[in-house]
């Protein structure tokens, strides 16, 4: 028996001369349990199709109410469908199968770095996305000139591979100031609020309730009860040379204008305005406030309990054992 | 007789089910004089209570010219509005009340931290804030799934409580360079300029002319003449631990990517990269560059004409007097 | 002969009371070869005038195929158009002259620093961008009363002298994630992405493919495979206090939450989180590791290869030869 990775159904839109734009899967599938994968494999076909709308209803036919609930509304579609089923977490080869990983991502069916991304740049065509809906990058002048010629109004939002999430995807229990801030394909966690400042990039994101007012950068994890303080800076490794994947774990307080260039464990903080690389020289400060040795943040990383600072007497950075955080960890014991 | 704390008329949408989404008041008054109070007192409900658009020409038969001027629109409204007359500043228990507080911030009617806010977030419901209108957030996806079957675009701009400012209120002599980064609540001085990287929190804001490039978070005041630099952090309540409200007083200059966590009083400087915590050592240093002693940032709250550094030698953070403050100062006093 | 300095014709909206609000040029022209210059200045007046869509074709007929091709739209419009041809860089003097100067920057026709943009301010109103168009400020509060009454949404996306760039220009192979944050007339060379916390002034930009993750200031440019880290700050001429125009060289990399107030040669690196203004004073360190001298940050504008850091250790500002920039361009001309 076949296994099915992940399945989507959905719409797509496409340029003038036939590119495909973008894909909406209202209620994609991963994994799903034998008996579903069963009756998906017998109607649709591996791989991305095509389908009308007026033969959805039967193709569903076997599926459980849970699933076909959301894909009741694309029977009414007056354009083709598009299916996209896949076996296996291969290379992304097509448009629709980027956009299906990307909805796996937002649905919070994928955690972050749990699939394979290959060839999702190139299957991404640079788009822009308009209050009208996606054009192709290159329609865009054209288009800009019509508008203005008969007097409507075209606004234009980005011109990017990503579009925003939440014009796709809306996961439960989020607040997000400022839409244009969270790409579709990233991960938000129930409780988690993203102020004006904050950014999620694809494929990172929060695994439960925090609040992110600083930047997620691609592959980047906040643990839950986490806070990334306003522009505060996690490195990525797309660009800014760094090939270790930052994380940051739980009960974390990522200070404004800080930076994190390691991963940290749990109830970590580094203060309001000190960047932290792997490369950082780092005094470790026992709990009498001596100095035990001196060490690369890199060597740290991964550490829980641990409070970066500035010295600002000495401007030496120091690390020292979080308190607050032991102190905090007791209290929320002692209440069981 | 009953005075009047409030009151605002004007249009509310709702969700489906009935949920008000938001109020839109074109002409809010705060502490009438008596005779409006009087006016308004005989031909409206204390509360909330919903007027029939046929109704108002009647009922603001007695309120003066400067007020029924912006109100006579809404008689031209096919659904019922909304009245809020509150005789109290009292704890908000309404969103129709929590909106009316926040437009008598935006329209400089009430300062922050002067009106009784308590309530407002457990009133304020999440709201997916489009580019067709408000949609509570549960109805979302299912909007969603319709535009893309119909073809239509949905744009969501925001999934928050407080929608921008600009599409409610637009106070006089403002620039907003990026109009989703302030939200409705905010109190803009006039003359004020706010850049893309600029955000203003509801209940924050400034108060006269000044440049804001950095974020102004809940509760901060801005005094006149004051320059907040490119992606500088004023610390907040609301999140990061601090207790104490921060406000900075006029002709301040707080440098790009620089935070500050006390309250600052005229005149006052931080360079840009530096951020001032309440518990950052400084050290202070006299007109002659000799160290006086050291403190707490938080000693130093309130003072005027000072400027923070971090000595590019030593790594210390250093307070000086702030002599091109003092010497701008005086310059422009003996041009009086 | 009379030589063009520049020319466009497009469209114009207009506020209630007949104040020009914006411009849009198709295909603005700087400085057109002899033959092309003699045919628009044989149908053109010299300065701001208006044409009839109807007198376009006649007009346009001795110029060539690829000028014209841009231009056939506007033969479709059922306003009149606007013709501005300027026979000298001088100061601008109209709204329309404003805008023709920054869509010849956006369409890389003119580098920043290079155009008299002196009157700009004074000639751009303040308008409201909105989804519907724009609006004149202070016409602004009723609009938005009459749409609320009406039922539809009006969405405000700006309140600012400066529209968005990508609703009037589109340069080839950039991306934009955010297009709130690129001014019309920014510069960005081909190449280019500006992620979501990118920003770009008009007057500024890019000379080739960069990345952008900071702010670009007014005046400032970047050269070609440069890296400006998230929320890194250039340090411009508006406010701050600079004088002195700041200019990146290529392969650069300003670290995220960093800030340059120099200008920077070629191959140069500040670390993540370090901000260098003219006056940090900088300890020069050989390769050796030992200290050559002490000097402000100034003295080393416009120098290529140098690595600045802030010593974890002493917090000593340090800069040193950049060897990863040299090893890198060493292997990059080995390969050659």
């Amino acid at each position: 028996m076949t296994d099915i990775y992940a399945w989507g159904l959905g719409t797509c839109r496409e340029s003038a001369t036939g590119v495909m734009l973008d894909c909406f899967f209202p209620a994609p599938q991963k994994a799903p349990e034998a008996d579903v994968s069963s009756a998906i494999l017998a109607n649709f076909e591996v791989g991305v199709s095509r389908i009308e709308p007026s033969e959805i209803s039967a193709k569903l036919a076997g599926l459980p109410e849970h699933i076909t609930a959301g894909l009741a509304p694309l029977t009414e579609c007056d354009r083709p469908l598009v299916s996209v089923l896949l076996t296996n977490d291969s290379t992304i080869e097509s448009t629709a199968e980027a956009y299906l990983k990307l909805h796996l991502l937002s649905h919070r069916l994928a955690e972050p770095n749990s699939q394979n991304l290959d060839g999702l740049f190139a299957q991404l065509p640079n788009v822009a996305w308009t209050t009208q809906g996606p054009i192709a990058a290159e329609d865009l002048p054209a288009a800009l000139t019509r508008a203005q010629v008969s007097g409507e109004h075209l606004e234009v939002q980005s011109l990017d591979k990503f579009p925003r999430m939440v014009n796709y995807v809306v996961p439960t229990g989020v607040r997000i100031a400022d839409a244009s801030r969270v790409r579709l394909g990233a991960y938000l966690g129930e409780g988690t609020t993203v102020m004006h400042e904050g950014q999620v990039n694809f494929n990172s994101g929060t695994a439960g309730p925090a609040m992110v007012e600083g930047r997620i950068s691609q592959g980047v994890v906040l643990g839950a009860h986490t806070d990334l303080g306003g522009g505060a800076s996690t490195m990525g490794t797309l660009s800014g040379g760094n090939s270790v994947v930052i994380s940051i774990g739980e009960s974390c307080l990522i200070g404004a204008n800080a930076g994190c260039g390691i991963p940290l464990g749990d109830r970590c903080t580094i203060e309001a305005g000190l960047y932290i690389t792997a490369a950082t020289p780092v005094s470790l400060i026992d709990e009498n406030g001596e100095k035990v040795k001196n060490v690369r943040a890199r060597e740290l990383a991964g550490g829980s309990d641990m409070l970066f600072i500035r010295n600002g007497a000495t401007g030496e950075v120091q690390c020292r054992t979080n308190r607050r955080a032991i102190e905090l960890n007791e209290a929320l014991h002692a209440h069981n």
